[in-house]
């Protein structure tokens, strides 16, 4: 039908979708003012409802003339109901499907690329090592840029990984580790310095806490960030609070950002409202900065112009995405990025986890007694009601939280298939796959504790004194 | 009249007067929606409209529902007139007035103290000094909390004087050694710790200008303060660009202030708007920083509660009625002031002077004969306009601006007292003033090129470098 909006309508970004509606209002404005036939303005105004009515759907925003829609991520996840959208930006991610966000529609959303088979054989290629389980189980699972960091490694050019953490509390979970264990595998495999940003300073203007508490989180985080295996020649880990006042470049970035991203800007991309504190609405910049070597003039020996690559979790990706808007106007390359999938919740896949919340997960300083009991207490089960109907009819590996963690941390492909196979079969029993779990994550959060004992403070230190690292440029 | 709004309302600040347009609008709405009388509505609404009509003359902007007025300082220059009001902000200077703003409104609109006599005696009985000639003359006419400076002082508690430039050319004008000559007498009578922000950040913010460019004005500008002759053991200069990276308070300081004022107050304050980048819009935090003795610890040994005091003009006030108003949210001491008339530009003094305008004033770098010739081709007479005239009705001081410029340069209060006679009396005529003053500038300038020759990089360096001043702590 002419007066129904066309179906490529339904790929427009919210932004977009903002601007056919203006369009079509200022249409039936001209139209009427114009005094037009009436059958060519009663097409225009339904067309217009139509419209609006789309708008609605894809943002959960009425619209409002002047008012362009916030760039949060609303993902219709294969239903029409507005209750059953994603919604990911980086404090929020809620979806209502038991399997979680649906990633492909991410994909397409945020404009990024899908780390397919011909990128992961490349990166197997390039570095001459099999490619980390994240890759291959679509743990990371999008990416910008990468090929182009992959252009410039076979080219002899150097890159460097910068990663982060937002220090909110002392104990970290093993869905913390995520981003960490897969950068110290791209460290491995590529030979390349690390900077690891902790963002005490942006804790303390989100969170009710003192600066000195932010900061004290940000060492103890830290600690549990060495204990992964850092190489202490090739890793450089900073508190914002500490490195802005030690560096002569870190700053230098910070303003040349915040000179090039408006008020309208971040209001549009993180949601800000006039009542944020002004450090809430130019903290973006902050996250920015270490995305340009020149943030790390002892590094890189002054030099401006080494690419960077990001492995985060997707819900970083708006401060990554601004960055890459503002590099070429301030000289800069763009940095590449690596995203992973969220880490879910104990209680099932539809929220990110919280440090919170004790019971969401599993933490890094659980006793062993404490993962079991959690794992049988909390994780959510994609088993059947009863053990005959289960037999029958199998379990759902897609929404059985135990199975999702097992493809995080179980490394080994055939064991995982095996289980998969056996608990879709209804041949293994919920309580049996559990088991399972338990037994990988108590050695894995063991060993991490054995490991952390050994970060001394004086590690510590070492770590996050601003210095050469192991190469030269 | 019961309807026409109270003379009272006059006194109100812009603020104040929006939120009783506000009230009385739902005084309107309610006395409509309970079906009052309609004397009693019609009298309300007289009331409202004559309120709005208020709030548009006091403001220049039309009420609307729901948004505060900006904060700018509009003050009704003796007449009624819009046109004729003054206008001042950090970026703005207007007055239609040939004599100038008008500082006693000034100081009632900001709610400031006028520095009055029993002040200035206390300041010589408290240092045993002459006062200087700026507060004998009123050219330092306003302050914030001197007298408890002062409570501080005779009780032999330490403070520090804090003062800054925004170093947005190579070239200072005659106008901007005001603040640092008085800065200079202040240091010298109470013999305190002095910091000098050059806020290179700031222009670079502002203005097109690069990161390098903004740092080479700073570092050319310290040279011109340094030649007014600041004791190199008792002052440190600082470049936000450079010493943000080197310090370890000074970012804190900064978050701090951040967290605590919102979009909402800097809005209102300083007038940004949603189209200003997140660097302007935060960078209020970076001038409020140094008002805290932490920003500096290598020269208050990392002591918190040193008093500050900030010489300064009159138009830097908004930041620190901003700072002041987040100290004590934030555990500091809050900083007192001293404000400064506006130095008049050669063409009159309706407005402040520009560093891009050659012409609007006598530069540091300028020759005997340049001097001459702005003089004698530029400063805005108060003579009349014939000489014959003049002998009669003689000359106007209030408005001469080669008069208002001895007032700040010609130190001999007889001298400035005898011209003052002659010109008025017409004995003196316009061409003979305007000698005195040539004759007055000419050497003044040329003592500080002088000066300014002996201040080598080397010292520059010195006084830029972060480091123990010599007091204890």
């Amino acid at each position: 039908m002419a007066d129904s909006p066309n179906c490529d309508l339904k790929s427009l970004s919210p932004l977009q979708l903002f601007e056919r509606v203006t369009e079509q209002g200022e249409k039936v404005r001209a139209l009427k003012a114009g005094k037009a036939p009436k059958d060519e303005i009663d097409a225009a105004v339904r067309m217009l409802l139509s419209l609006k009515l789309l708008y609605k759907t894809t943002t959960g925003q009425d619209y409002q003339a002047g008012l362009p829609p916030k760039d949060l991520v609303l993902i219709n996840n294969g239903t029409t109901k507005e209750e059953e959208e994603d919604l990911v930006d980086p404090w929020n991610v809620q979806t209502s499907n038991a399997k979680g966000v649906d990633y492909d529609k991410l994909i397409v959303r945020f404009g990024s690329s899908k780390i397919d088979t011909d990128l992961i054989n490349r990166i197997e290629r390039a570095t001459g090592q099999k490619p980390h389980h994240f890759l291959r189980r679509g743990i990371f699972f999008s990416h910008r840029d990468m090929d182009q960091v992959l252009d410039a490694y076979e080219n002899k050019k150097p890159f460097y990984l910068y990663t982060g953490r937002g220090p909110s509390s002392q104990a970290m979970h093993v869905g913390h580790l995520i981003p960490f264990l897969f950068t110290k595998w791209l460290q491995e495999v590529f030979d390349v310095p690390l900077v690891i940003q902790l963002t005490d300073d942006e804790k303390y203007l989100w969170k009710d806490m003192t600066i000195e508490k932010a900061y004290e989180y940000a060492r103890e985080n830290a600690k549990d960030i060495i204990a992964c295996g850092f190489d202490i020649n090739k890793t450089f880990i900073f508190s914002d609070l500490d490195y802005l006042g030690t560096s002569a470049g870190f700053y230098k970035n910070v303003v040349k950002v915040q000179k090039h991203v408006t008020f309208n800007q971040v209001k549009g991309i993180f949601g800000f409202t006039d009542s944020d504190c002004i450090g809430k609405i130019s903290f973006p910049a902050i996250q920015a900065a270490p995305s340009f070597s020149s943030s790390f003039p002892q590094i890189f020996n002054g030099k401006e112009n080494i690419q960077c690559l990001i492995p985060c979790a997707i819900d970083q990706d708006p401060y990554f995405r601004m960055t890459r808007d503002v590099a070429p106007r301030i000289g800069q390359p763009k940095p590449a990025l690596l995203h992973s999938v969220f880490f879910p919740a104990l209680q099932g896949a539809q929220t990110k986890m919280s440090a919170s919340d004790p019971n969401s997960s599993i933490f890094l300083t659980d006793t062993p007694k404490q993962i079991k009991t959690k794992i049988n207490k909390h994780a959510f089960s994609g088993g059947r009601d009863t053990i005959e109907e289960h037999r029958k009819y199998g379990g759902n590996c897609d929404v059985d939280v135990s199975f999702m963690y097992l493809t995080f941390f179980l490394e080994d492909d055939d064991r995982l298939e095996q289980l998969k196979q056996a608990y879709t079969s209804g041949e293994l029993l919920t309580g049996e796959l559990k088991k399972v779990l338990i037994e990988t994550m108590q050695p894995l959060v063991a060993a991490h504790q054995e490991r952390r004992k050994q970060v001394t403070d004086e590690i510590v230190k070492q770590f996050m004194t601003p210095r050469k690292l192991a190469f030269e440029f």
